[in-house]
């Protein structure tokens, strides 16, 4: 089918600010590098300032702008609503938009709290029946080297999983006159490092092993209680945590350890995760984020050892579309190619991942840390089961 | 003044393969990520294949397509000609778009003899005396890492440079039965690695150091003579070089040795620029290219070591436009750096880098790479006047 | 005073293997690479299996074999004892030699059992008032690197600690067909992976960072539980931990994690801590063991990173007994190191470190560790008054 | 046969400074690490000031010093002189020795000239007809990582050679006000970078590829022409290089080059060889000295990167002797593999390798990059003749 009679996908996005940007620029790129059997047509952005959501528009050439989101969502020439708006407003956008008919990708995490992503895993599940999708995004799993990993792994290459080691290092709390912002109250964003970038490795975790996490025990800390007020001096609390670390085991019998902390002094969006298995070892840190490390623990010892694997080859994952062998990617590239997975998936009819399920999973693990953090580090079981958690 | 007021920039580009696609999409980034004062329309692109250059107008918004570059040379519509043809034509173009009062932008190399390249110098000297300006594509200076080198260098960090180590390592050609194509034939493509890659490195260590090489000492090798002829069947000639290396020095004295190869197995973009000064060294790899290695000399002994910058921070070159600390670039972004550059430079009628006189600078290097190589390696001084050498 | 007229420390060693070859190094090496104000010598090797302590001692020059470690303790002519066999003899040897009048060097960890530690840290502490010393032989602290790590972070340029991450990974277990050894067997070997290379990590955070840890909360696990049996053939039980991981608070507030396993397929002796501070970063790797990285968090934005600093310059500690800039150590260099610290803290009437003191510390440690593991993971604080605990 | 009966080699050694401690420390390791079947026994140390053989000799048990070569040579109870001295005494001592007949191991370079490394070559000829050998240290061959290249290069692993790049970086002239030194004058040490550490890397390249340098075009420079007199005061001239630079060729075809240098600003002995091939590449660097880089060329390109083996199995070259995997070796450890292996090849009545005229080979290259040098770089082939070259 030639382009120019390809069906298109009518796209209404909440919110402006770094994820409306990354956003913006996947649907934008979607059609310029791939061959979408959809194709993505910007047509509203939608924000409460609506000079930024304006400028916005004018850089990426969206076509209207909206100043409520229900307005968005009333839009009869809208397909998708894109959630880009902080995780608090997720659940009601989401769950009004799939009740509305429209396909919704949502960022993550999916909700400030189990009991919302359960609500909106139901709202999705219900238009699941009418054909109608919910994707939540989880990003990084589309950064190549990442994509490559989960798929060497479901192959066999690394056998029996053994041990995981997940981190999320950045540094930018590390020093205490950083000022208070709404991402530092409970009220606003839920939780801190561990939802903010915690939910990352949980959900990185479990993708690329292909398992899930069983139960964990965990510590929870905020160094820096307190923090000056941007607006009107003094000090305001700090009522989230600045650092999060935790111990789990995966489904298949695999210990873990993961690390998600705002004061790791020198990494700057370190998100590491190495998987130790009978078969072999893979090792992937985003600072350098084209290699993909692996050790084949089936070749001679004097053979073995990590190898420095740069994907960048067009057979790679999602390479196909850009430049020549070793012309690096960099981190936005993965938001292309969300956009065109979620194309190709709903050409196609079907679910796009990650579904909601797989977002109330790992909204599950961070409330399991939270629990046994708030009880002596006690050992707590991830429930599966949907039964009115809180 | 609001965006919606701001004088707009009218650009044409000839081509549509790798490098049209990469400047489409560089012209397109500097509205999106960069506030540049004056605005950037795509409004023709330009290809003897007009179903390839529809697809690219399709893919990136061009409002049209031409099939002779004459004719849109010719359009009154437009403001800078954008050169992403093959070398062999690069000459013609840019002299008769000049020639017609347009700002040019033509990639690397500038030609594929000294003679075309100092023609265009001396058609772009014409131009600029009108206010009209050329710029040639080394597109590399813009990685942030190699501008932060530059700034260092400049800066006084590095010293009195002792030593340059420079090389461009691909292995596309390592197999023997890789076909032969226009890049491997003199007529087409000029020369082989050398121009197509080598002349990177050698702008990249004269812009970085901001001195000049002075004389070369040269190799040059073609391994692999004959290739497989794609249509047709049979053997053809290959009639570039495979790898050039040489011996340099630059106009501080410093010595330097250059590299430039297709057939480093294992080394897909390798492009690599040590110095190493009185007061510090400066090591980049285009394989990890969001890191730039700094070595202080003034620190102790027992502190000093090689740094690992991650050039993703706001304060570093090109870095506002984008993401937070340690959310790394990739290859194309270059592309949109060099864009706002040139549209800042137009703005404030400033000659826009590099000059095409710098092109013809390395130029002169690369025929005095192959003059030595033709004769037995013999030490070449890099002639600097104009005085119809060859 | 001329070297002929030193006083010497004569020396008898309890074992043949592993240790007994690193100490007789580490004692030859001390005269000849370095000028303690005592010079060891090497009067007797004890093992029961004579055949194999009389080729020790050949080897390395031994004068005397004893077979029962009692007579090598009741000679008159020796000075020191040093042990080097199995965990399980620790105690005994130990406190007899010190009982004895022998000053003592003891391999860890310095007891099977907080019982047997506190034991020999009340035999060490009656010895050291009338001038007899203990040390026991965390030979990794003496590793120049870590030696450096512990320095800087002393003058305060990592600051207030926020985060450890501390990790030795060995991978010799990953192959189930791996045979049952003295090492897979409680009675033996008092743990597994955490007593054999934890309690190395445990010891190098408390040194490195000069603080204790306050509490654990761990989980241990034992992957493969039966094991092929050399001698006789079926299946045996292993009675130890493959791999122990825990979370851990440090005295100043920091939060750490732990992680020693033989499981890490791939990673042969990565002994890798990281310590993130107010003012900076330290991180060290085994495995590239002549590099300390450092990450200077007071320098501008634009210029910091992680600086891999090469600890070979003579300014380094332990540096200059032995090479040029560049010329690497090895493994076996820091049992050098510990012997020239024990010569110079006898000859000065000090206390060598690390005391027994410290060896129980560590191994009140491991114990939280397994106290919390078969709790549920429980918090389990480090007792640091000696009640009998168990 | 048991070790005690074993025969000896009875060695006397020349010289007592750095290459004297390396060379004791091989010796002596030699019979504690491995089991060659002929024990090294060490008879005399001889130097000049015999204040300082005597230290020497008091440090590592020599028995007896001496102050004349000449009454080192003349002892019957020595089988082998060690020359340990500068360069310029190595032929008349090698020769008289060789003609004494005394095995003879000599530090490299062999000589200070061609014509000396000729006449050495020729002594060593005719004593070898009788069974008395003489051996180069080239010691850097003996590095596990570096014989691993060596060994899987002739098993074809890296298939025909296309490309060596090779440095051999140190940066301790960096400052001008370091004071003049023997080394830095032309009569005592015969040149400076080129024949002190270009030397090695010239050898290396010739071990590692099984391949010789046929041709050469070189760039030779001292940067700092004067430098202060440490005794009495004033500026005295640097006669010798400070840096080489030069391209070769190997004998199959391979296209290489060579830099040698010491002023590479934060380098602090970085030899680093690469080697690309149609099959695989090799790359090694000194100051990750346990380490080898492997790319296997005939890998999918999906899977293909350089690997990281550390060289520490069992397995590996020379590491029977030694520690478990991942317990890395020092720079002196290939000191003990040479002794061993000379100890070996004697045994046998096999030549050692590197021979005299292995030596010359590389002579014959240094030869070459002068020359080239002083004569414009133009292209200068290596004779491999012996016919009264200089």
């Amino acid at each position: 089918m030639a382009a120019r009679d390809r069906p298109v996908l009518r796209i209404g996005m909440v919110g402006y600010a770094f994820m409306g940007v990354a956003h913006s620029q996947g649907w934008r790129n979607s059609r310029s590098f791939f061959d979408p059997p959809i194709l993505p047509e910007l047509v509203a952005v939608c924000g409460r300032d609506t000079a930024k959501a304006r400028e916005l528009a004018r850089r990426f050439d969206w076509r209207d702008v909206e100043s409520d989101w229900r307005d968005l969502v009333a839009r009869e020439d809208i397909d998708v609503i894109d959630i880009c708006s902080p995780g608090d407003t997720h659940a009601e956008i989401a769950i009004a938009a799939l009740d509305a008919g429209k396909h919704v990708l949502c960022e993550k995490p999916l909700a400030n709290s189990v009991a919302e992503a359960e609500a909106m895993t139901e709202a999705a599940e219900r238009a699941g029946a009418r054909g109608v999708h919910a994707v939540v995004g989880f990003t990084y799993r589309r950064v190549p080297a990442v994509a490559l990993a989960a798929k060497w792994t479901r192959e066999g290459r690394v056998g029996q999983i053994r041990h995981v080691r997940a981190q999320y290092l950045q540094d930018w709390l590390t020093d205490a006159d950083t000022p208070l912002s709404w991402r530092l109250q409970r009220e606003r964003a839920g939780s801190g490092a561990l939802g903010d970038i915690g939910a990352h490795i949980v959900d990185m975790v479990q993708h690329v092993t292909g398992e899930t996490i069983t139960g964990v025990s965990a510590l929870m800390e905020t160094f820096v209680r307190e923090r000056p007020v941007a607006v009107g001096g003094g000090l305001g609390e700090v009522t989230v945590d600045d650092a999060a670390v935790f111990l789990g085991r995966l489904s298949g019998g695999a210990v873990a350890t993961f690390e998600a902390t705002r004061f790791a002094t020198g990494r700057k969006n370190a998100i590491r995760v190495e998987i130790n298995g009978t078969a072999g070892s893979i090792a992937f840190d985003f600072e350098d984020m084209n290699v993909l490390w692996f050790h084949d623990n089936t070749a001679d010892a004097a053979d073995a050892g990590f190898r420095r694997v740069l994907v960048t080859e067009p057979v790679h994952p999602y390479l196909e579309g850009w430049w020549p062998p070793g012309h690096g990617l960099g981190y936005e590239h993965a938001f292309t190619h969300q956009a065109v997975d979620l194309l190709d998936a709903l050409a196609h009819h079907r679910q796009p991942t990650p579904s909601f399920a797989e977002g109330l999973g790992v909204q599950r693990v961070l409330h399991a840390v939270e629990s046994s953090a708030a009880d002596d580090s006690r050992w707590t079981p991830i429930l599966r089961t949907r039964t009115g958690a809180r």
